[in-house]
């Protein structure tokens, strides 16, 4: 099987689509893509473990960073990919081998694009975030994510995703004393103690602010409770594993102040943050972007690697083919007509 | 070692409880108990697995149970046994090879009692019911259970516990629908709809009946639950585990009732039952039994083998030493004076 970059893009998809690369199995993708883009003369090409990096140096003013990841989620008896209609199903198909396939397509079409591009493959997004190629090469090359404005080609229906809401999971246990159930009353039981935790996890309404003109919406959630010592026991613990996702006017203190407030009275574990991101559709890069691309941008809520461009100060946005609630589904798929708008708006905007 | 039935009370207890005893490793202590039985002319022995069996056959009007069980729960580095002051600590101590030491004393004793005597020493009591060896016994010679009053003599700091307390389990499970966690808005939480079943065992108020006299004392606790899919998913199902502790003026069917009436609206998972056991201290044969005794008796709490003899149709009083709330504690331990105070209101009870 080989790519064709300049061919069908639907055929390139979906050859995209059937080279299987769960995370840690990203090479053979990667040699193919790096074997595509090596024999342009616009790019010079760089390898960095299953990651391929593609770059043009004209001298442009601004610098335009373009990326997608390789990997996907396991597969589900969902390879390899078929067409129902307009849609084309697969595992990958939705996260995010779209985005792969017109970034290949794009990065050989645009020989002298309005800006320079720095075009990257990556490897292992799916899994913990220390295992991510990004993590890597932002410690060890930062110069090569640098750039003006960044935009990552996950699933949005081919809509601008603008920014990212951030993350962060703790833990509240409450605690009672053991006892024989058949004398519960001299024990305390820790388990219906979480009734009042879990009625303000319940009753709270989460806020839906708007971050440089775009409405995020959280959400505070249980999303584990455990408890119970044995089928004759009082329990004295139960721990709830909570979940808030945040707009990105707030920092992670801020969040897990918010939380605090929400649970005073309980004693919060957090166990793991992630930052949001702004939109920064407000910096000059984003205009052209934007007038390229069109339509109403909307506020991504689900956590992407445009934190990690964030965090760098490199304003970024989602943007790329594919339902989002179709991610990690068993049955993703991609509409063919978002594989082409988001082409065509990415040749519109760099062309 | 040697088991010395006419000899030192405390010796005798001691040295039963350093034959350690197990669930499934009762067969050392059950021969030594069956060698000590086997002389004695007024007896005779039966050996089913490694439960003792003797009885006296003089043609009295009535005939007692009564009956212990040889195994203990696990052991804690609590063997061989030591003594504190008044106190002798060791696994078994208080559950219950007291009660055991005081039946086979007064055992080879009560060479004339007043009433036919049927003394039942077995095993694997503590594990699960279908391994206890009276469940095989009721089944296969259940005439050897049968008699017009019994005594178990577990502990119960050698006052008269009467009857006890029935148990049941059940799940009850809340459903919602799950969804990426970023958008929690799009799915239904079941931990948070969790809220209300736990608010309801929260603020129950267990019932106190008076049954037979006795005042009994329900529970109805949560003892486990259990909700979530992962960290960034709104879960779809949360399971709680409830135990109800009930008089024995209910039938197992009528406690079930209860609760589907405490949890109206809810569909209930019924796991495992056992019913209680009433007092029965109004037949005329527990009278004796309580003018020997003295004391005020009071209701037993937790389920114990009374049950299987009150199923047969024969009503059974626990009474024996130690401290119930001691069993199965790793600093479990023995008032010698129970020992002594047992011994002789039996000897009083049945000389």
């Amino acid at each position: 099987m080989t790519l064709d970059p300049r061919g069908d893009l639907v055929a390139l998809f979906r050859a995209i689509v059937d080279i299987e690369s769960v995370s840690g199995n990203e090479r053979e993708l990667a040699d193919q893509i790096e074997q595509v883009l090596r024999p342009c003369g616009h790019l010079s090409v760089l390898r960095d473990g299953d990651t391929v990096i593609a770059r043009t140096d004209s001298g442009r003013a601004e610098r335009i960073v373009i990326a997608g990841h390789l990997d996907t989620v396991p597969l589900a008896g969902n390879l390899p990919s078929w067409v129902e209609g307009d849609l084309v199903y697969g595992r990958g198909t939705c996260d995010m081998k779209g985005g792969v396939a017109v970034m290949l397509a794009a990065a050989v079409a645009l020989e002298t694009p309005s800006s320079d591009l720095t075009w990257i493959f990556y490897d292992h997004e799916e899994v913990e975030s220390a295992a991510n190629s990004l993590t890597r090469i932002a410690a060890t090359r930062p110069e090569l994510l640098a750039a003006d404005f960044a935009v990552l080609m996950e699933p949005t229906s081919a809509r601008v995703e603008g920014g990212c809401q951030g993350t962060l999971r703790f833990t509240v246990t409450t605690t009672g004393r053991a006892a024989h159930s058949a004398r519960a009353w001299t024990g305390h039981n820790a388990i219906h103690d979480a009734v009042d935790v879990l009625a303000r996890l319940r009753d709270h309404q989460p806020e839906q602010p708007v971050v440089d003109g775009l409405r995020y919406h959280e959400g505070l959630n249980a999303v584990g409770i455990e408890g119970g010592i044995a089928g004759n026991v009082i329990p004295d613990r139960c721990t709830i594993s909570v979940n808030y996702r945040f707009a990105p006017h707030r920092s992670v203190e801020q969040a897990q102040d918010y939380c605090r407030q929400v649970l005073d009275g309980y004693q919060l574990s957090f166990t793991d943050a992630a930052a949001g991101a702004r939109p920064g559709l407000d910096r000059p890069a984003a205009a052209a972007f934007l007038a390229a691309v069109g339509g109403e941008p909307s506020a991504k809520f689900g956590w992407t690697d445009v934190a990690r461009f964030s965090a760098l100060g490199v304003p970024a946005v989602n943007f790329g083919p594919g339902n989002p609630e179709k991610a990690h589904a068993d049955d993703e798929f991609c509409p063919v007509g978002d594989l082409f708008a988001c082409r065509d708006a990415v040749l519109r905007w760099l062309g």
